[in-house]
């Protein structure tokens, strides 16, 4: 079986790492000769994410097209499934999805719980949204957001021109959502196969850093009922979307406990690299064996976990990535370290994750801290 | 970190995989083009493993060599370390531990617990033993053995003169073993750092058909008092050899609860892969961090393991292995399967293992078993 995936960033590579494991052959796209799954794949074509020519090279020679990044553009996936060819998840839904504004619309009508949200055409627009949201209002531009990137929090009237500005630079769409004063940011995994076989991991628990992931700790701080909500809530997701393959669905925790959608990733996603360690299945295993069409696995925790994230720490330069540290933060008990090898480091940029599982999450907690504090990549 | 290994197998593979999650350059040498290894290293040396100038360019390019099988001229490496090469297992370790004489030597000098044996270089030198030991009598080439090759068990005098011709048609030196009435075959890894760091993995219950290995349970139910003594020996044996790396000790349970040293490899093995799912730290991911000069990883059991080989299930035929049955295995609960991409399968020839965790020995057994039954490489 040969399994084509889009991009060879970090969770390409983990796509890669679990296919070549079980001894499919992995062929990847991705414009950068020395990705992360690089030297790990079968073949490498080498273009662009919008190259339709290479894209279409990619699903001649593989059994199913994957992708690891929803940044791309859906005709050419639409046209290859329109002639037979498996994209999973499929390009129906990712055409859904990549749009913020119509990823909306669809989980509302499909009665998923979301906030209110517009979309809008100009600043004047937004004003009008302000006065029936209030501020501070979240304005997002609809399409290639990321890492907080396309996202700006509207705190008054008089920001609206500028923030407006600031997204449109791209041309961008966009859409206004109102602020949700939310108690905890949750996410919750959910697999599906094409035969409609489904499975939900465990809610994973996000602290954020300047709009980045910085750490996931699994289980949740979550009550019993929180917990049913956010697991029905990732599964509802996945019959809106039909989705294939692994999708995953951040939410809020209301004051009141209750739950809102905050967006939807149709890829294995950042918070869900516990998984690696922490579950009997990894949620790259899972990813892999959907598209594939093969039965999903359990996916149980193990022990308490806790994942985070290695960003790039130059603050003034770019340059050849090296690690600092590998020695001091695999001391600590329990801990996992994975470096991605990116070529370059760059300020902010996710470079490596670790993970600890222990068992208390407390404990997890600490370790996991102790350890990310010995490394550095810059 | 660049490392070097010596082999591209289904072990060479498994560090590889283990060393790429960390971020770590791989150069394998194998003179399959396309062993198991050779599309998720960095760089593959296409070369036989006797290839002595082939050897001295991996150890050029790399930070440390390491190997996957003992079965290599130990010449070279030995030259490599005089000349200031990091080279693990150290060159004198593996030349002591490649010729089972010396081996057991070694052993029984350090105060291991090994049976009764002798080096014999005639079938009248057998017969001699055979005076001394009794029948069943083991005769065993002092190297290149595996898998039950090398090895022959003589049942009575007559059949001596046969079983060394056999043997002897390699040319290979003999040594007999007196014959080990045992009740239970178990194994135990260990791992040390060149700093001295040293670790121990659960023990695990070998079961073996046509002497290769098919099934490991762990834990092994065996006494505490047992258990405690096969920590112990295997921690012996890391220090006879003052092994780096990882070391894998097989040995015998006998009736009454003690234990005899079978045979030492200083590599992962195959009796170690439940460690990958079952342990926190995978056999391989410590043998790379030993090697590598990085702290090693908590060894603690998960849950409850057992690892079934896949074996080619060709009788008469060889030829492009095909995987029949992934699906089937996959949809038994908890099951992991590794294939490890050998182009060929050949009876009997190990092309892949199961692992399942389950609460209990006995159902991560049962499920094992039936995922087994279910997939075939032929």
């Amino acid at each position: 079986m040969k399994i084509g995936i889009i991009g060879g960033g970090q969770l390409g590579k983990m796509m890669t790492l679990e296919a070549k494991k079980m001894g499919l052959h992995v062929i990847v796209l991705d414009p950068a000769k020395n990705c992360p799954s690089h030297s790990i794949s079968d073949e490498h074509i080498v273009a662009g994410f919008d190259d339709a020519a290479a894209i279409k090279e990619l699903a001649a020679k593989s059994d199913v097209v994957t992708y690891e990044f929803e940044h791309i553009g859906a005709g050419p996936l639409i046209e290859l499934e329109a002639a037979g060819c498996k994209i999973f998840p499929t390009a129906k839904s990712l055409k859904v999805i990549q749009d913020k504004l119509t990823q909306k619309q669809a989980l509302k009508e499909g009665g998923a719980p979301v906030g209110e949200f517009a979309g809008v055409g100009s600043a004047a627009e937004v004003e009008a949204c302000g006065k029936v949201f209030g501020y501070p209002l979240m304005l997002k531009a609809r399409t290639g957001g990321y890492d907080g990137k396309g996202n700006f929090l509207v705190k008054s009237p008089g920001e609206v021109a500028g923030a407006c500005q600031v997204l449109q630079r791209g041309a961008a769409a966009l859409m206004v959502e109102k602020f949700v004063d939310f108690e905890m940011e949750i996410s919750v995994l959910a697999c599906r196969t094409e035969s409609g076989q489904t499975t939900v991991y465990p809610v994973g628990q996000n602290n954020h850093a300047d709009s980045i992931l910085s750490e996931t700790r699994v289980p949740a701080s979550i009550s019993a009922e929180t917990r049913v909500l956010a697991l029905n809530t990732a599964l509802q997701v996945m019959d809106v979307f039909k989705g294939v393959g692994m999708f995953c669905t951040e939410m809020f925790v209301l004051k009141d406990g209750g739950i809102l959608i905050n967006e939807v990733a149709p890829r294995p996603h950042n918070s869900g690299h516990y998984s690696i360690e922490g579950c009997v299945t990894s949620q790259f295993e899972n990813h892999v064996r959907a598209v594939c069409g093969l039965p999903l696995g359990d996916t149980s925790l193990l022990l308490p976990v806790v994942m985070r994230n290695i960003l790039g720490s130059d603050i003034e330069s770019r340059g050849r990535a090296v690690v600092d540290g590998l020695d001091r933060a695999l001391a600590v008990e329990g801990v996992k370290v994975h470096i991605y090898g990116k070529e370059e480091s760059q300020h902010k940029r996710k470079m490596g994750h670790l993970t600890v599982m222990a068992d208390t999450l407390e404990l997890a907690a600490e370790r996991a801290g102790e350890a990310w504090s010995q490394i550095k990549i810059y």
